[in-house]
């Protein structure tokens, strides 16, 4: 099958010159998850993780992915003619090197365009034209042969009322065109679905888990031109936007809009963020302040109803998850139990809640080794059946009309070994340790990082990824631009922290083919005392459930350790208990009692 | 005098027709201390603080400095027609902005080329081309009219041997070869006296504390030309110049000998640390690679034997320096003392230290609210007398043969009060926490910096400084690209720290009016275990004195901070111990016991 599709792709690129093909796992808006119709990867290589590249010549195909992937890859690749490019390891070409390697004097690179950030498309013109080469950026090649492809999603857009946003579109247009005109711009393209959706104070369902509409935006002083389906435009969002004073035009007219902004004007975009085929559009007159999108840093920095619908939300969340832990740690070993049917009924939980959504991401129900692969997901041949030992990982996230939740927690199903304990505390300290740090204003997640890697690197283990992002706002559960990671190059960035700003806090251990454990609460950024030395931050703990004493170990804690531990126990069975039946409660105080 | 000496000076611009002249405080090599000899800044202000800027017009003089020395300028300038511009104050322009209003169309910008870098130079440039202005760089105006300038410093040379610097410099030459090659360059030209001293293994006096020789280094593939003063040249240097193919020049004729670099010569320089006046002279078609300097970083990490050499160097400095310690509080309150006098007795026990070579630095004993201030130094004026209550702060340091230190000690000469004792405590528990890191190879001094300022955060407080430097090896006290400072954009820049590194560790609590504390070791990176995770590094404690356990309260230390603590006091009793007399032996004993 692989090899008759990368044949039909051979055809059309041969049709119009193209030596080599190029296919990102991409939408039009460079958004982390993409819907059906826009897995163009997966279809011609057959590969079906989330993350990965695939390069096509006329007696070549590789796939590019990361770790995660290698053994999920390397079998599914298996007869497809595709061979396996293992990213980060030793010796293995990046996409860009294959690319420069591969092309002939005088060749040909094509992509579609619009799957492609301006960045990078620069990087690939570049490379053309040191090989005298040209770019073919203008088509989708292999939507000429996708007979049965899904159709690009399309679902209605609702509102998000102010008492959910806390500020209006009229505020957010306004302080917009403040930072544009800062900049020195008259218009302001956007792309990202997260932003346009954030400044409209619109939602749709356009992405599974990521509540947004496909659309562009393009903003100057005196318009607002929303490029959108049809099929978003309910009666009332009209009235809403025209009420606003938003005009919407096609989808697709984005394209014809971009070459009509008249030279000698100043467009502000980000460049790693817009597609090449809007930015190459652009006249060459027009000049391009490349910078972060002024509505990134808005909507991460919460206001303050977002904070407190956040903090409702994750009440709910709390509860669901909280009655779904004593559930699974009473009837362990009694009713038969597996990950998905584990996961099944914490989704219940949630769904059970007021202005419950849809989760945030596909719930992580992982099982003794499962839980040591970072981004398992379980699959009916995998589903592993739970028995009273060793430890679940559960890592999962709802959206609520309030707000959006990612939590995690690693529960000792029966007895575990002094190694899982010791780790298990660990982890515990770790997160303990973040969740309670002082610190001036201005720190970045790299001055952070090491109070919750550190107590692992006491022990000589690391986990390979940061230890939390930023979440979204009924958007993204992955958000820039704050995050925790030690590396000042990370694919995040660095951001100062700043008072409003939610960020996950999960450090973990992974030991391959034994256990994983991760425990992720979620920390809202608040001001504590200002004096001669400064603004003072802090962080708020507003993810409520309890960390799984059974698995604790208090000699390994130091006495501070121990309070914060008790501190936040007495704050969960606080928050939560009102919402619990009696017998749950009678397990809670038992669970969040002192140590 | 002062109104006299700008008059002087206006007059030689005038003739010049130069309508701004800046002066600030630096010789030809941008080292950080500066011989009397290039006091131009002092000259012309009457300011005598280490640090500040001056610019003249023909109707303004203005003097920049920082927050350390506003009071000691606003004193000192008092009727010398100079304004005193307090640098980071909010309103008061920088020194670029105020030399870019003032200069008229057309106007001249004034300075010694060979006092300024290449990179402000540039800036400077900028700012007159803006104005269709100009530049005089070619000459030392205040020198035409200073008649008793002090002489250039001309000391003669020694060579550091090889047992002591654990290279020869064929190896070293060598090894910037191989950089200078990797690096596309053909020249190299270096004019930072701390890395001329450590590629030849040569050694000097020309400037006060830091043992070096003015002079400029030209390396090519074949030649290696040392630019320096006749005086320095003693018949053994000679010969082993000569040994190691090392030709000689005069000083100046550094100037001479760059122009004639051959256009399309590619030149391996560091901008922002070599002169605006020998950069300028290169030819047009010469290109210039502006980076570090290599031996920036390979004198950083320092060999096996100069780790050795310094370990050594530090026992013999924790001998003089806990001798001080045993002397001073068993005698105060019973013998007069003062700032200046117990200063002068530490440094007599350092004299008695087997190739003790200087001071590394002027030290600093300040008593009570002298040390809030942070780089305080004692004058006959000021010098305070101790008394049995408080706090004295000493940070001193030494050259030996074996190497250099720094340390600083506060000691309880007598009661202190409760928020005293919690704040000394602190302070030594941050110190401790940083020196105990574990972390991956690869971390940089940010993500560190939290570890012993968390502590100190956690109350509030904050010490508006790094946490530490790099430390040279009998050169520069202050030495990059190593340090431990939270801010990513601070004066020193940000390295990964890495085997072999030695960087201070010196928190504080510098309460104004009342008391400052400080407890400073030096710490060498060394490496700890490799894995599946990479290579762990950590620290070794390399300084050897008792931290005052007078002013330690046990109660506010954690566990795992007391036997951090009471490890650190053993290896302290156990290295000084044989080089003690028995009474001190009784009181070192007591100093280090266990709590």
């Amino acid at each position: 099958m692989i090899p008759s599709r990368l044949q039909a792709l051979r055809r059309e690129m041969e049709r119009r010159g193209i030596s080599l093909y190029v296919i990102p796992t991409a939408d039009f808006h460079e958004s982390e998850y993409v819907g059906e119709h826009f897995k163009t990867r997966k279809y011609i290589t057959g590969f079906t993780g989330s993350a990965g590249t695939a390069v096509v010549t006329m007696t070549e195909a590789g796939l590019w992915t990361d770790g995660r992937y290698f053994v999920q890859a390397e079998k599914q690749l298996r007869g497809s003619t595709v061979t396996l490019y293992k990213m980060g390891e030793e010796g293995v070409p990046t996409v860009d090197s294959f690319i420069r390697d591969r092309l002939a004097r005088g060749g040909c690179i094509g992509f579609d365009g619009r799957v492609v950030n301006a960045l990078w498309g620069d990087r690939l013109a570049k490379i053309a034209a040191e090989k005298e080469g040209t770019l073919y950026t203008s088509e989708d090649l292999v939507d000429r042969f996708w007979s049965d492809r899904p159709q690009l999603p399309h679902t209605q857009a609702f509102l998000l009322e102010e008492k959910y946003s806390g500020m209006s579109v009229k505020e957010k247009l306004r302080a917009v065109r403040e930072a544009m005109a800062a900049q020195g711009a008259g218009t302001h393209i956007l792309t990202s679905l997260y932003d346009i959706a954030w400044l409209l104070n619109l939602r749709g369902r356009d992405i599974s888990h990521v509540p947004v509409i496909l659309s562009y935006l393009v903003l100057t002083g005196e318009k607002c031109i929303w490029f959108v389906q049809d099929a978003a435009l309910t009666g009332q969002v009209r009235e809403y936007l025209q009420a606003n004073g938003i005009q919407t035009a096609e989808y697709d007219a984005i394209y014809d809009y971009v070459p009509t902004i008249p030279e000698g004007e100043t467009v502000l975009l980000a460049r790693g963020k817009t597609n090449y085929r809007i930015v190459s559009s652009l006249k060459p007159g027009v000049k391009v302040v490349d910078a972060a999108n002024p509505s990134e840093k808005m909507k991460a920095v919460k206001n303050e109803v977002e904070v407190a619908n956040t903090i409702l939300a994750h009440v709910k969340d709390g509860v669901a998850f909280t009655k779904f832990m004593y559930w699974l740690k009473t009837n362990i070993g009694k009713i038969p139990m597996t990950e998905i049917s584990a996961s099944d009924y914490l989704e219940n939980c949630r769904k059970a809640q007021e202005h419950f959504l849809e989760l945030s991401f596909d719930t992580i129900s992982a099982y003794g080794p499962n839980a040591a692969m970072m981004h398992y997901s379980a699959t009916p041949e995998s589903n592993a059946e739970l028995k009273p030992q060793g430890f679940l990982l559960v890592d999962s996230g709802g959206h609520y009309l309030e707000g959006s939740t990612d939590i995690t927690r690693t529960m000792a199903l029966g007895p575990i070994s002094p190694e899982m304990r010791e780790h298990f505390t660990a982890v515990c300290r770790s997160n303990l340790n973040l969740a309670n740090a002082k610190f001036l204003a201005g720190c970045v997640g790299p001055n952070l990082d090491i109070l919750a890697r550190g107590p692992l690197w006491d022990l000589g283990i690391d986990y390979k990824c940061g230890t939390g992002h930023g979440v979204g706002y009924i958007l993204n559960v992955h958000e820039g631009p704050n995050n925790f990671a030690w590396q000042l190059n990370g694919p995040r960035g660095v951001a100062a922290l700043e008072p409003g700003m939610i960020t996950t806090d999960e450090p973990g251990v992974y030991r391959e083919g034994l256990y994983g454990i991760r425990t992720e609460n979620e920390l809202v950024c608040r001001k504590a005392e200002k004096n001669e030395y400064g603004q003072f931050l802090c962080f708020e703990n507003i993810t409520y459930a309890p960390i799984d004493l059974d698995a604790i170990d208090p000699d390994q804690m130091t006495f501070r350790e121990k309070k914060m531990l008790n501190d936040y126990h007495k704050l969960v069975y606080r928050t939560l208990s009102p919402y619990m039946t009696e017998e749950e409660n009678t397990w809670l105080a038992q669970y969040t009692r002192e140590i």
